[in-house]
């Protein structure tokens, strides 16, 4: 599992920038980013300093990258699979379902620091900010879509798009994958709790509830 | 509000230390604790670097005081008016409602602070995560009293109060009280979202659905 080891199995097949950014992230993540030197980094993945400038051009360079790579997960791992979804309540399932099994099985590390910009330089923060503002986006306009077939609860899509996010993006930092719990458990649990949160609950319909009493 | 003016209105009234506290937080929050300095923590306030000692033995020591403070306000504002209320569901209301409410009116940076303990040695930080430890099993300890009376959905506890913490705990990070949204319009809907996502909806006691629509 991504996270545990600490020295990587296969630096050199196709994954290892993969596995560059996701040992960066956990050193990154432990020690916070001013502490933590690019040679460190280069001895976690047994490389020699040059070694590792083949691949990264500096420190603050390692960390835009990370922060991109995350960003390319949820693009490929959840927005691509679940963007061509008509129905909104499906896409919202799926969105969720996807969003939540990614952090239940990429290291946490990666999941967290990409709230914590502040070693970018600002060109590199607002290209990180506009993809993460673009998520959002996806994830507000498919709750308006929502709202527009009646089946939004009467809340404030900001506020519910934020909730959705907090919920999911939290299981980075409590989810521990040699833990008691599964992670399909999680996926399934938080999948069901934010649908519930977001949904208009079907008893708000009387004219069903009255046509499926009787 | 917290966290808008750089500059403190009343360092001497007697609010004094939650003023030192909540600036620093911002100012550490912004630059990261390691490149923060304890001379641009006393500029901020308008104190010379010894009136600042006077307060706070020093910068670790200050962080650690930060966090203490921050769960003195979750247990004053939450947990001390919630504990009492015998029906779990109500209670379950209360605390959402008032830590929503604490996090949109007190500084982001507070909130925010109180997960990255790096800065603190293992004593001061075990004694965090201990605190924090005993909001999560109250929280966690609600859910249970309700799935004991049938009211909580077929999810995992520490799943669903790990949910609950991330919806709550996520306003922190992005709600400002100077936007568009009232901050009343924020613990409103979040509290709505957060009890849906807990609850069994009463459409799934069929007995009761039927007796209401005959």
């Amino acid at each position: 599992m991504a996270g545990s080891p600490s020295k990587p199995r296969a630096l050199f097949d196709d994954d290892r920038t993969g596995i560059i950014y996701r040992t960066a992230a956990r050193i990154i993540y432990e020690k916070g980013f001013d502490a933590t030197s690019m040679s460190e980094i280069a001895e976690a993945l047994d490389l020699t300093k040059p070694g590792l400038y083949y691949y990264v051009k500096g420190k603050k360079e390692l960390l835009y990258s990370i922060m991109g790579f995350a960003m390319d997960l949820l693009d490929s791992d959840v927005v691509e699979p679940s963007r061509q979804i008509a129905d909104p309540e499906e896409r919202l399932r799926v969105i969720i379902r996807l969003h939540a099994r990614l952090l239940t099985h990429e290291a946490g590390a990666l999941g967290i620091l990409i709230d914590e910009d502040g070693g970018l330089s600002d060109e590199q923060r607002e290209d990180i900010v506009n993809r993460k503002r673009d998520y959002f986006e996806f994830l507000r306009r498919t709750l308006e879509e929502l709202r527009e077939s009646g089946r939004l609860r009467q809340v404030d899509s900001t506020v519910a798009a934020f909730s959705l996010l907090g919920m999911v993006m939290w299981i980075a930092r409590w989810y521990d994958s040699k833990g008691r719990l599964a992670s399909e458990t999680v996926v399934q649990d938080v999948t069901e709790i934010a649908l519930a949160g977001m949904l208009m609950p079907t008893s708000a319909q009387p004219s069903m509830s009255l046509a499926q009493a009787l």
